[in-house]
């Protein structure tokens, strides 16, 4: 099968790129002496996974219940749910845990924490810690933080951080400082509950920046990141990857040439590509993506998805389009700004390997 | 059952305000000698396209050939696939045409409309006419607008437009402006048409503002609409209905809580709201949705979700949050930017009707 047999728009995958960004990001990450747990909270297929170890499996990150759920079915045994769940749910994360086997919850909460003490699941629990991105997590110096690990009893198993706010970053400098604010939140707040006379074994840190640059890790036990697998636009404006490693595309048809504005129109829009407008803040403004030939390759200066509606995406460039070369019905691939977002939209990957054949079709879960 | 037994986030619908929504619109195009042809576009769903005609079926618009087969399958004979598609894709359509009965497809593409015409499906054609949206179609006054129409031979059966550009009027004054643009387009399309020896059975317009608004229709044969159902916080803005109209709102549940920064961390994030901010430039910018409380009531001024992280939103408000009332675990509901982007994350509507139980569930089909 071929890129041509498809229906579009469809989420195409290039297995080659795929492999050169899991391995970049492993070797990133044995540049330290601490654990790896890539977070599928982006790729949310066994399939992907199963190659992040080599075949195997291995420790992961997820972010829903449904992942923790579908990966464990999967036979993985160690996984980590790292956002934050009310009480309500520990009955399925309970019920989650005993197949999984290894199951490790979050929590910032007094309330949270002495439920999830309480509950019968066979779960463990990090505590969650803000080392800057202000969205979950305490201070490592807020005084509950005692009184949180001591709340979990047991199931206390240490500290997890996610420098979130190095998508804030605009240079290599300042991503390796949020990295060392990770690391230094996590370590500190660890060594605040090892004096409160708690066993801290898990130090987590990670962000697919964060993960790649770090300068320093010691005192960490372990670092997660996830979009690093697929990379986007924004990744690479942030120095994540180069804009050429991005795996992840989206197959689309022209279905209206407007020459006299242009303007091309595709099938790929809102739902295709999502709203999402991460470059907008970065050196190159992309609007919805760029758009690259059927090969994957960018072949004309800043030719981007300028307007997205629900089922069309309205595409220019600084450069006159070809629009000899470009009929309606013509395939082409958007590389997306925010490959988690944009995979959202797709129930499948079309794989392919460098070319325009289709090698695979992946399996990926999407709801909660 | 009960909103406090379904998973967050969900998709929760209002029925009463869905009927009431139906019926408003059905009222404004009923002042005019057309036929009515609601867009399934934002709904996807049989079982709100069946209440949308008081229990029975009747012509439907829809925006990919998925939801063509979908509604086809349950029964609906009359289906407008209002959005270009390629000739790679006229066998699929062809042979949803055999189920349907009566399909209709646009173009806007001479090559294409070469290409419809040569097909063996029993599919009829319209020409998509540009009414000042600068997305789809060909103006009115295009030269190549006779031979389109002779191109599609007996398929050819009328024109459609879209004034999709009434999302960028900020009265009611500018909404009836594009209203007219739409009619005197189409209108005017079809007598260029009907000069050139064609019979014009169709002339289509249609987006919820202006068939809301519109004041005359002469010359138009039918009206589309589809985002009216459930109405949004943009629609809101755009005076398309009122706030207390929004029929659809997502589910969620407090993770988190920063009492110091006025802020509550939902697990309604970007993938559960969609990342639209289609309100950014309206009168409110409402960030990426409001947060009422479980009953579906505003009950505090401006309290919006201000950031979307892939599974986390943070909301704050111009008020102080009641924090005693919010422990992590309280359940809430945030009326969406753009019901249509929220809508598709979800593979179901759980339905209330005005209250808290849930009364039933609805389908909705996702994808292409």
């Amino acid at each position: 099968m071929h890129l041509h047999d498809l229906p579009t728009p469809s989420l195409v995958l290039d297995r080659s790129k795929l492999l050169a960004n899991l391995a970049r990001m492993r070797k990133a990450v044995g540049r330290h002496p601490v654990a790896f747990r890539p977070h599928l909270k982006t790729a949310k297929s066994v399939d992907i996974a199963h190659l992040a170890f080599g075949g195997a499996v291995g420790p992961i990150t997820v972010s829903t219940l449904a992942e923790v759920e579908y990966f464990a079915q999967h036979g993985f045994r160690s996984i980590t749910l790292a956002a934050g769940i009310p009480a309500d749910k520990l009955d399925r994360a309970g019920r989650a845990a005993a197949v999984a086997g290894h199951l490790t919850l979050i929590t910032d909460d007094l309330e949270t924490a002495t439920a999830m003490a309480a509950h019968p699941g066979a779960f463990k629990v990090l505590i969650e810690i803000d080392s800057g991105e202000r969205r979950g997590g305490v201070l490592s110096s807020d005084p509950s933080l005692p009184a949180l690990g001591h709340a979990l009893g047991p199931k206390f198993a240490g500290v997890l951080t996610h420098g979130g706010h190095s998508y804030l970053s605009r240079s290599l400098v300042e991503v390796r400082q949020v990295a060392e604010q990770e690391r230094a939140a996590a370590v500190g707040a660890a060594e605040r509950l090892r004096d409160a006379g708690l066993v801290v074994d898990t130090i987590s840190v990670g962000s697919t920046p964060t993960a790649m640059h770090a300068e320093r890790l010691d005192g960490v036990t372990e670092v997660r990141a996830g979009v690093y697998m697929f990379g986007d636009l924004f990744q690479a404006e942030l120095g994540s990857h180069t804009r050429e490693d991005i795996a992840l595309t989206v197959l689309t048809s022209v279905i209206g040439r407007r020459p006299g504005e242009n303007r091309l129109v595709l099938d790929a829009g809102a739902l295709a590509l999502s709203k999402d407008r991460s470059t907008a803040n970065t050196p190159h403004d992309i609007g919805f993506g760029v758009v690259w030939d059927l090969a994957g390759r960018e072949t004309l200066g800043n030719w981007t998805i300028e307007r997205a509606y629900q089922e069309h995406g309205v595409a220019t460039s600084d450069h006159p389009l070809p629009f000899d070369a470009l009929p309606v019905g013509r395939r082409l691939r958007v590389a997306p700004n925010h490959a988690c977002l944009t995979a959202a939209a797709y129930d499948r990957y079309y794989v392919v390997d460098g070319g325009e054949e289709i090698v695979a079709e992946y399996d990926r879960i999407n709801g909660w």
